[in-house]
């Protein structure tokens, strides 16, 4: 079903160089492909909330979540700064009447689900739009900052569900996903897929973390994705944004040794697309498998932390 | 232009039970007015997507931010866990070609734009639908979570700017917002107000703060705000949730002093409103007094923290 | 080697009142057998520094460490606020000549070698002295909190190497150590345990750890310790502090039911022993056998984090 | 008092390589001046403890620090994961008997009563020892770390009272100390400084902060402090660390210009010395003042963080 791709690198710098967007949108443009919206797709995705029916595609934040302390991404460390107990034993009493919680987070900003910003990744030295990585330092980005999309993830969505189009419960580690059965199963599932949409890739890697009971290596370790091919659909129909519900968005083992995870580097560094992770797609395939509704207002902005490459989110579908 | 209320601690309790929602939609609710949004409202709100333009209510998160401490809250903290300079050293060198930046932050999910869950407040020991506090412990609350909510806060909204309606860039410390003036600056303003929806209530605080260039005691210190009389308009209109760009939502000082935030007391626990604070209402104020509309798509769904008291998101106003 | 004790609740809750030290030093003492060093001790000890030489019995913080997430504990989480990385790509050209890195942790304050304070275990409402638990709220103890001690954990020093007195590697996880085995241990090593002494005892079990080359459920699960019995031998001795080289100090499964770490109920809260875990050991226990002298001046106090109910630190042994 | 220096960048270049000690303990020689401490010295040092006495030179870690935000250091911030409020509400009734309180912090490791590491400065690209900043990455120091320190911080201590010296009750910002005056300072004392010892010098910056009621600029603002010039008397000497009661150890307005804390450079980068900061004197000076004893055992270990380039600390002088 996932032909073998034979890439080298020179196949991917070749990618690279013909799907590159760098000044597409002027010398200083820091959003990418999120530049692919029009206001009147906004309007029109607003139409498509017709049973007004909201779906989100988030994952808990809490301890259950997937991360096994790789790169120091830990699951969401959770605080009371004040609670019910304190205020039973009277640790409230200074304050008249009203009693209170109060809580904090520890987190990666990657540790759930996410939004890649176009600063997380690197290639050669440079970012999206040629931007030098000396513009990520230990205080955060100065360019590129996932806070610069807060108001860009508002559209139409489209879910394609690979599993349901391949008839199987999910896709195992190494399952590549390529342009030909992108195009396929939006055909199969009568969607169309268009400029700035965005696109929600299903492989059930949730569905088989559940049916196993374990995350087991979900976080770093091999996975279903999409391939190198990919790129090709993702780019000539001019998507505005994609995410998956894998931990890498793309195929594991990667396709090439020479890069790690080379997708990131053509479609983030290159195509400057805006690429979600850890996405919970088993709600939402499940109704859109309901109701045979494919398309829906997407709406996923970012939490805009100033210069941050990356943010949690709760992305909701709205049917 | 504040009427003086004169309340009484036995007028607050008499609010509390005019409104009171316990066991209206059901003994095991835990999302309070959320239930006043009907699928319907959420196809009409969509269809106010007229314009395809989005405006975040959402502060950025960042060491800038309103905190001082108080109670344990401070500003975000931001954290790389790997960045450009790792890249630049050769600390991934182990890497394939590939180079990234990867972030983590510690912050008080009250610490900025935040919505209030259920499970924020207690008065002689309950919170809303009459959950006892010991049901929120140092491991966060069993009952009236935020997480509840993340597929519930999508719906009609609609900005009620009070200095413009008064003629002035914002209110001051003291001034008090009651139901008579609510209804008044929906009417100058040409718009209704109805069930399931969800209400901005702009003072101009943060337009003071930026005037005066510094937040000041803008975090628990003296602020403008709704009055206890404005739970009347609020109740009756049948709202699902309420937000504004002050730190406590109520007017400060507040009106009786037996009970601190005696406001939260009434909509939180005893109405189950969902209630929203350091909402950044400027920029939308601007764009609402320029094109007269004042009503629009409002998605703005919590990050599904599970079983916390609060949580930071990115509002939306779509029009 | 460890007689089956058969203690009943009824036993334990006997224990507790033979040797409960509350009012002994005063109604409001709150630093319990610490009382028990005098200076001419800390003199003394001084002398036993014979041949200046250092022994840490600190185990690394980092991510290395034994937690495993129980009740929050995880390994210390490290970040750099600063680092040479940034000094590399310019993010420091704001300062004149010098560069630098900067650094801070997360860490439950019991994730590593540590020392409980006596405000760390409650039974029956009550601590140490019989504070009531409404003492410690969520923004620490106000009584018997760590930071009193600061000054107090200085005096002699003195290993009982259980496995080497055994002719053992190391203990089992069940195997407890009572007052007879600590009498003889002592008598075999050649010295004496008095009254203000500091006693470390080793069961080896980070040896096994590093045989096994894995944690395993070092932390939680079952262990070799000190058990009831062990009373005796602590309290008619009137040493000041003990810690041993387990995560919870007593022997794990625990001799009774009803109470949860029961030495932890009669040493800390009745007795106002100040307790040491997860103290590396090894080296030590090594340089002990090696020169056969197994008493030392010990300086291992906490850092002074106030009100809090247990701290970290870097336990010397100066021989 | 303090004679101008006129020092050039020339002249701090002179004085580094003039007192240089790279190569001297080994081209892999990570501690420093720390191995100026020979065992004789240790075992002299614990015969200084004549009376028994134990005075602690942290200042407590709490919310009540220093610290302003300067380069992302905060106070410690302090969490309880279980506390008595828990205990009072139910929240550990599946625990038997007992109950608990845990908690946790957050804290730069130099937020506080701090040894700053090897690590902590670089100078053109290198720090002690010649190792380069590419050795100092996101996830710590690989050479010249603070745990390499954990055994080594033990010897004789000596404190130098320079207010007491000059007969103010404290040293002014901008006062700078130089060499002249410390070995004046320990003549009068009836001290003797010499190879091996620690060093801990008071301006009584503290006295200060206490007696206005405010940190003020204490935290990176100008401050008393060592001068350039008191290199010379430090090398001469042989000491073994350095401690002062100032945020930056050196006298600020700094005397050059070029370089951002000069000292810091030859002390930490060319002298390899183990620098202290934020030391609370006061306790320490006062008792030093009253017995006419100022030397003592100084025990003062780091905690090994592994990789850290400071560590916070509990330091000991036992008279």
């Amino acid at each position: 079903m996932t032909a073998v791709q034979g890439y080298t690198l020179a196949d991917v710098h070749a990618l690279c160089e013909r799907y590159n967007n760098w000044g597409r949108w002027g010398d200083d443009d820091q959003i990418g492909t999120l530049n692919h919206v029009e206001p009147h797709m906004i309007t029109a995705a607003g139409a498509l909330a017709k049973q007004g029916k909201v779906i989100s595609c988030a994952l808990p934040y809490d301890q259950n979540g997937p991360q096994n302390g790789w790169g120091g991404r830990v699951n969401p460390l959770y605080f009371m700064l004040q609670d019910g107990g304190d205020a039973a034993i009277g640790a409230q009493d200074h304050m008249a009447g009203l009693r209170y919680a109060d809580d904090a987070v520890y987190m990666p900003l990657q540790s759930g689900t996410q939004w890649d910003a176009l600063s997380h990744v690197f290639y050669e030295g440079k970012m999206y739009n040629g931007y030098g990585l000396e513009n990520v330092s230990s205080t955060g980005a100065k360019r590129n900052g996932i806070h610069l999309t807060a108001e860009k993830v508002v559209g139409r969505g489209v879910l394609l569900d690979i599993p349901r189009h391949r008839g199987v419960d999910w896709l195992e580690p190494g399952d590549g996903i390529g342009s030909e059965e992108l195009a396929a199963c939006a055909e199969r599932q009568g969607v169309r897929v268009g400029k700035g949409d965005f696109v929600l890739v299903r492989t059930g890697a949730m569905a088989a973390v559940r049916a196993k009971g374990t995350w087991g290596d979900y976080s770093a370790g091999d996975a279903p994705g999409l391939n190198l091919d990919s790129t090709h659909w993702v780019c000539e129909n001019e998507i505005a944004g994609l995410a998956t519900d894998t931990w890498g968005m793309e195929v594991r083992p990667n396709e090439i040794t020479e890069i790690f995870q080379p997708l990131h580097v053509v479609l983030l560094v290159n195509v400057g697309l805006m690429v979600g992770e850890i996405f919970d797609l088993e709600k939402l395939a499940d109704d859109c498998a309901g109701d045979g509704v494919y398309e829906f207002l997407f709406v996923a902005g970012p939490l805009p932390f100033t210069g941050a490459v990356g943010s949690p989110l709760n992305p909701l579908a709205i049917k």
